[in-house]
């Protein structure tokens, strides 16, 4: 069985431009680490920064997360609040810019304490909502500039820029696998990598299992995390809830390119218990998994070297139509 | 097990913009029988009319179509050919939308003479392509004087109406379930009503099982046809390649409803055996069908009361992926 | 000139799911009123309710609004905050069922005494996320009857329906026009009607100015709101930013329709001034109806009798692009 | 004022699945180049080849191109119809890859006649329709390998790849600016580059501007084509039909970079005359050809710093609207 692990946020309080109240009552950090560790099958957990409260002692952290039986793999900071809304490593006021940077790089320092695997990167409010409003190439130099210059200050750490085609930010400066490789070439540093949401790529128009292997080609898939949507928009649904075979393409492609890091959730279950959202995922993260136990390897590749759709179909179906046989 | 069925076309030859010359050799109404005839478990077809070739006469079809086992459930005109490429019942030139009732009325005689179940109305050509082309409200006079003459003119007959949101018109006026429902309560004729394509469901944005129990809630579901999609275009893939998920519940939401109609392949397999293909979608189908049978309904109904998402997606998927163990 | 309105909301403060401490300060309702008054151009707008705080009394309400220059069109009642997170008038508990009629209904005793002309209902929580999640008809029936017995309590009032495809549910059930009008009809009552969001209308596949002349036709259009959007989501952005042509046929087609109320904003400027965001959206407005004022109507209407594209492009681009040479 | 230029094919005669007798006449190679010449404004054109019919020689094309005061710009072999449905460069079968680029290399010899600036490489057929098909990784090597090697056979002559997200294909293996960009990278030949389609880059979800500046900033932007469409689908509309103020943007982001290429046309008359659809595209360009002259770029540039979307707006809209009023 893979590890499995979680976004904190999972666990966390949504609010959205109409539940301004939110969708349930405040959750904090040492709440949201309680809730992962109720799901009983949870290994990791993606942690954002600053905690919540604000001064919470990063030992307070630890203690929970032992008591919970989880490890920290990474920390999020973020760059993505108010005082970035008009950017964050792109910002048009260079203060506001240098607040980012140093924002992550306090983030880096506890991901560092806490024995991280990587920082997170998502500049979701980095890019454009009009025609016209900005200078792409400006933004796109900003954006570079940035993550390299946190990345040179923390060469035993590593970045891992999650791209998103849009939301908050019309369109999002890191926006698909191939433009955030370019933009990681660019900057020429081996800790800089991805982290692919299967449901980003999705509604990005990409097949997740191709943007995966792009990734992995260049040795810059550094995480996952998986979820579902109805591909025009980022829903963040359980795991498998309308893509169940590509969800099962996604993980035989990881597979099969000999990727075998954490199997992530980021889910936002807005009206549902998220403990149990969080456990509907694994459930189907464990089916898949069984799955590619099952599935006949042989016959799938001498389908796919004669690009024989009926023929690879019929031989995921059958795997992927048992699985629950027997539970 | 409910009776199987396609459209004849599933056999044809496809054409696109770029391969003009054909995915296959050409395919006559003759072949297309043949073959719809080799895929073993189909009882009934929908043919298009004028038959290939036009002299064609209508008891060598007969003859074929009993030799093959097959019945015809409906006859489609192909008021969406070149000269019907401005417009069928929309056309701008009254002659034209004469010849298109013309050709209906013709294909009407044909599925009388055939017994079929309905007449297909697919008028694809009928819309607009450009903002500001159409006086939107003549489009929509046109569209339901010509159904209402035709079905004033066969009341024996029932004619079916299949929307879709476009392709090959930009926009088509009869593009959703509810404005189609719309137009024939205002023709006010009980032997007009819908036929529908799960697929122009999925990518219009509908949820299939809803729209499905909205026509049936007007008694006016007459036919449907099922394939897959991306649901950014109908892209007619094998049944259940990638919403398996949806596929069953739309299925299920006809069972609950009391609906028992044929189960209708509207397929384009352009690069796949189309014998092969039709196979693969009875497949899936039939997966589906037992699925329905396992499915725990009372417990289904229960969360459907509730609304509650993860326990009816745990039921669900408990009968879907385990239908094929045994197989 | 027509009347220029805007949603007060307009003028508040915006929350998403990532900038959860809000996109700018906290605005109260008198704030947001002084703010619409700054506008200079607006003539009503549409107030929610509850009011915020809470005690405002009304009085203060109606002074503000005149002080301001300002009329309240419409009150809409927030059936959509944490309360009803998993429905209003669709919610699987009864009680809270009640408690949005109550909302709606104290609403409406504020829209009769500041002599709106509607009460909007947009029952944006009422709808599903998943496959198999809900039983559609009886949300269709539980959304029928609280419109119903609403419009039965109140019959000297209006109530609009604003329907939209989807957000914050991943499915309304109010979605479309055509679905929303076979609703009115099925509820039967001459007090209830349509307000056509340009932007729902847009980004839900329908070409906006056809689904107002269905409105239309039915005499259910009783207001409208204009934006703009990507095509893909409800963004909100500032009128004609992306769609000018189609804003363009959109008023056109209210005027040849002789639809004749107020030109109502409903953009979310996240990271724009309020004040100023509206001001550029009433400027295009009046570009538009300056448009309108020179548009060849003779010459459009030839074309649109012929369904000719490029003429109609040609007399509409002639008015369109030469709107503003004289600002 | 720029050059203009056109694909042939705009000129000919379309097909699709449902007009399978398709939109109008046959129209030969000689006949395309006629019409183009009677558009009466266009300098160049791109030829597809094989000619049609197949053996007309390359003499008798150069005169009628010379006769109708054209020049070819480019060369677009047919890689794309019945013998490679299933695939050009990325075909299971080794004889019918060797084919594609035999056929390459033959419309490179006939670019090389003709003095080409550029032979176009469309593998529109090179991808995959359905879940788990085929070996991505595979289907990039394969297409890397060919492109490669047929820029190393023809070092004199310029390779450019058109990108598109989808179609015929229902994903096609160069879908992106980023991902051909990074493909090229890859190959690692100076005379490898790209074609950008508006349309393409717009229903791909990128911001054609900012799609131009990346690709220009690698030095690999070699020829652009323009449409509309409404972001779904590649509905290659007149120019400026949809998206006036995008297209705007497109061709301001070109000049900023300095980029000063033909401006090509890429549009799908299926109902109207093709002659008459050039022209209204061409109008349209030379209209935003005059924006471009008019538009304060200082002015713009400084709220492009700003990231300030309101007055970018502003600014361009007073140019857009106003560049017919003497027309």
């Amino acid at each position: 069985m893979p590890l499995f692990g979680a976004g904190i946020w999972h666990f966390g309080r949504y609010v959205d431009r109409y539940a301004t109240d939110g969708y349930g009552p405040p959750v904090d950090t040492l709440g949201a680490i309680e809730l992962a560790g109720q799901v009983g099958e949870l290994s990791v957990v993606d942690l954002t920064y600053p905690f919540d409260p604000v001064d919470l002692p990063v030992e307070r952290v630890e203690e929970a997360l032992k008591g919970n039986g989880l490890r920290a793999i990474a920390v999020t900071p973020e760059i993505y609040t108010r005082r970035f809304s008009r950017g964050a490593f792109t910002n048009p006021d260079e203060g506001v810019r240098r607040q980012a940077i140093d924002l992550v790089s306090e983030a880096a320092e506890v991901a560092r304490r806490l024995g991280c695997d990587y920082v997170k990167l998502w500049p979701g409010q980095d890019g454009w909502d009009y025609p016209f409003q900005a200078d792409h190439a400006e933004l796109w130099r900003l954006s570079l500039d940035a993550v390299r210059e946190l990345a040179t200050n923390f060469p035993d750490l590593r970045f891992a820029i999650e791209y998103k085609p849009r939301e908050p930010r019309n369109t999002m400066v890191f926006s698909s696998v191939a433009k955030t490789l370019l933009g990681i070439e660019e900057i020429g540093l081996p800790n800089v990598g991805i982290l692919l949401d299967f449901g980003h790529s999705l509604y990005g128009g990409e097949s997740p299992a191709d943007a995966a292997r792009l990734a992995i080609s260049r040795g810059r898939l550094f995480a996952i995390d998986v979820n579902d949507n109805y591909r025009g928009w980022d829903d963040d649904m359980v795991v498998g809830s309308v893509h169940l075979t590509e969800t099962f393409e996604f993980f035989h492609a990881l597979r099969e390119a000999g990727w075998d890091g954490v199997w992530q959730l980021d889910q936002f279950p807005f009206r549902e218990d998220s403990v149990e959202a969080a456990r509907a995922g694994i459930r189907v993260m464990k089916a898949i998994h069984r799955a590619l136990g099952i599935v006949d390897r042989e016959a799938l590749a001498a389908a796919q070297r004669a690009q024989d759709a009926l023929a690879a179909q019929r031989i995921v179906q059958r795997a992927l139509l048992s699985v629950m046989a027997d539970q």
